[in-house]
């Protein structure tokens, strides 16, 4: 039985979207001839494997926080806090994919949805130590 | 106290198995001579390097899709489904060292098992709409 | 409602270190003029590279764990044992950046960290079986 059920489709589409951003990466390689396991050597598919990369490495810290802050302010604003997220890694790869110094604004909107997720998490965290 | 023991035992298994994937990259290392912080070198070291990094990035789906999916099918099934992606994640590594070209197989086991997990955490989260 | 107060802080600490980490790559990438997609090119860059990297890899083992072990051995003992993970991290860091071959202390202090919370879950689950 699913309770918090907006957190997990937002849980569930950051998922998919990452999953797909490696899918890509996969068809590079396949289009440019970049044979596994080299990781470079194409702009093209240097491009998509860092945006699949950074990716990962903002998805682990963006889960674990989501699920932190969704006890602290609920289901909806920690899924509307967290569709910001995948929002911000959509314009990120889009910006990334045109041009590489257009993968800032994507970038930071990923980092002030996370950032958000964390100073509610600590407030939380206060709270608990308060009580 | 645990509950859902066999999920419980079947992502400690997962997490143990992607920490040995990561020991080899660091046996390789020593053996070939790859000194740190370079990431490529020599195609043996190349390929463990690859294994781990790439289930790392399966990892990070599987992980929270399996921890959706046991709130919908209960401890068994996403347990026994869990268990199909470590023998995918065992497939891959083995048929990615003996040969580049023999990757698939395991990668498609893998995908097949976060991919079911994946709708039956979205049939989950439907019927929590519905209800 | 946070419940698990100390191995939430911990958490949150762990996410925001590794946070920290990342940054520290975009500004090496600045000055050292290390454009993006590139991931390697001057020492000091991939040193910096290495150390995120590595930490996502030790990261996405110790949360799941620490989640894990924090049902069989309580609160306190979970984020005691998770700030043994940060300073092995920290320390790790700050080898790794004064010397390649200083990285070992701060590895073998965040693996002993899993390992222990690894244990403390198996036992967990060996006694969720046997009850």
């Amino acid at each position: 039985m699913i309770t918090m059920k907006y957190t997990v489709l937002i849980t569930i589409a950051a998922l998919v979207y990452t999953f797909i951003l490696g899918g890509r990466v996969g068809m590079r390689r396949l289009k440019l001839g970049v044979d596994a396991p080299a990781i470079s050597g194409q702009t093209e598919f240097d491009v998509a494997f860092r945006i699949h990369m950074n990716t990962i490495e903002q998805l682990v810290l963006f889960i674990p926080m989501l699920w932190i802050a969704v006890t602290v302010i609920g289901d909806i604003w920690a899924a509307a806090i967290g569709a910001v997220w995948i929002v911000g890694r959509m314009i990120y790869a889009a910006g990334y994919t045109a041009d590489v110094n257009k993968r800032r604004p994507g970038m930071i909107i990923t980092l002030l949805s996370t950032a958000v997720l964390t100073v509610m998490s600590l407030w939380g965290v206060v709270q608990a130590f308060l009580s």
